[in-house]
């Protein structure tokens, strides 16, 4: 577990895109994030306190979270820099870049120094098993989507937020790095080895006898050529329940890949239905999530409404519209049985 | 690359099941495999000649192969001692086992030492790209199936040895331990990291534009909780132009999971074609392999033509029967246009 209160890092940043880690956070994780540390040269702001390193130990913070992205993911001398001056300050690291702090020695050997913990959320934990297909007690439901970054991490959150809002005990269950970060747990999915994948979800996603809900991130598409291996393993492992699936409708192509057009949202939801039976035959879908953020109100409300009339299951924009009718859908949902094996 | 010929170690083994790398080359490459060693308490032969290192080496042995399993995949100190002598009389280590050659230093000293090299066959190469689908020139074929070690490898070998007997091109693409000894080269596709599993068979199967075929090493099963997520990467990597759905008729349950049953035929075929189809639209199957090895001629015979009947397919046992009927089919498609994109 990562330390709490953050200290967010934006760095020398001018790259929106670039923070959207550290943007996750402030957006969804505000009670955990006391400010957001920038050089004078960075022209955003996540509306956080500008703080220090200091002035960020003294309000509280544990932990500064490296949340941006910089080319290739490294960590150049800036970051490091900030790094030890922050752990000098008193404060853990937390990184999801792709180059792992472990891997600069200058950060291991203040580390040692001072005591500090350098986090690496891409860095999966040692002892993940091998997957069992073992049905688990307790409730389940996962967002897939017609393709990476359509949404499905805010989904997800917007779910949790929801049952929670209703007293019912939900869980966000992070598989990647910003939503890991969020969560202070989880499993960085697409660093595990292969043969583990559904394993690793059966791990963060255990026996659940409270009656309340285990909300799992959803990671790539089964119709997305580089990462359905992942999405496969993650429906397998995830046993789920209950299904959203999620879509950009202004996604012409599928991300990084030209040559391929996203599926048809009939299609990908028969897919995923038809996957996820092998390890729950009654898993359902309860809902469709599209991300409307380029269109207007009028626009996007009439594209939920018409999505929810032909598929006969609520449809909305989580971020923008809430889940209510999702939510509804799940609270008339019976418990599986705890001891039921396939 | 792996030198050749090999020396296959069995030690001081005395569990068939335990040496079965040692036994896949023997049955599929006696032409690289000058010799046998082990030790007098050793109750096991693979009818090759018994040879200590200094003869073997003279016999043009280029590598020691460590093709047996022990308990917990470790390198026990006999092994470790064994290997130091081979490498002391002039040859190079290979290994399947799970506890890697480069971890213990006693060998990676001698290594450096005698100017040996160290091959730990589970360690997949560094450069493995993420996928990209796009369509490659060339013929494929993908072995699939209904459970783990109901035949692909076999398959796939038989496959390649037929075509080749046929005078036609033909490369078998190992994808586990033994297929690379066998072959080589390949990839240990269990090891590599989630992101890159279509990736990898995309590097070990690239364009191939001299009408040749590649037969590529299938593993596990898309109906195999613990391991589906390999099997989908695997045949959206592959791009296969032809599958051949292998069987164990005999297994009851799912392999160590005996809460889970195989799949039925039919729907294990129309799940891999359907799947297959998002890299490879014009993807058909070509045969059924039957591991028959439990049962006589005739029922092996009769159940292999009620299977053909059934499916409109090809059907032999391929170790047993050979596969003429499916190289058949496979030299009667066409090859897809080399500039093709989907």
């Amino acid at each position: 577990m990562i330390a709490t209160p953050y200290l967010l890092y934006l760095g020398h940043s001018n790259d929106e895109i670039g923070i959207k880690t550290s943007r996750g956070l402030a957006v969804f994780r505000p009670d955990i994030c006391v400010g957001e540390f920038r050089h004078d040269d960075c022209g955003l702001t996540l509306g956080l306190p500008r703080l220090d390193f200091a002035a960020a130990r003294d309000a509280g913070a544990r932990t500064l979270v490296l949340g941006i992205a910089n080319a290739g993911g490294r960590l150049g001398n800036d970051l490091v820099e900030d790094a030890l001056a922050a752990m000098e300050a008193g404060l853990d690291i937390a990184s999801g870049l792709h180059q792992r702090l472990k891997d600069e020695p200058r950060l291991v050997a203040a580390a040692a120094r001072l005591g500090r913990t350098l986090h690496d959320v891409r860095d999966p934990r040692p002892d993940i098993p091998v997957g069992t297909g073992r049905r688990r007690a307790g409730k389940r439901l996962l967002t897939v989507g017609t393709d990476c970054s359509v949404g499905k991490m805010y989904t997800t959150l917007c779910l949790a937020r929801a049952l929670q809002a209703r007293g019912v005990k939900a869980d966000f269950r992070a598989t990647g790095q910003t939503g890991i970060l969020i969560a202070g747990d989880g499993v960085p999915l697409d660093a595990v080895v292969a043969d583990f994948i559904s394993g690793a979800i059966e791990q963060i996603s255990p026996d659940r006898t409270d009656g309340g809900w285990d909300l799992i991130e959803g990671q790539g598409s089964l119709f997305h050529p580089s990462f359905a291996g992942v999405s496969t393993g993650l429906l397998h492992g995830a046993q789920p329940d209950a299904l959203v699936l999620c879509h950009d409708p202004m996604r012409r192509t599928m991300r990084g890949l030209p040559h391929y057009q996203p599926p048809r949202l009939d299609d990908c939801l028969e897919a995923n239905l038809r996957a996820a039976r092998l390890t729950n035959p009654q898993v359902r879908a309860v809902g469709i999530a599209l991300n409307t953020s380029a269109m207007d109100a009028a626009q996007a409300t009439d594209l939920c409404a018409r999505t929810a009339d032909m598929f006969g299951l609520p449809c909305s924009d989580p971020y923008r519209m809430g889940v209510d009718a999702m939510v509804d859908l799940l609270l008339a949902m019976d418990a599986p049985a705890a001891t039921e094996t396939i």
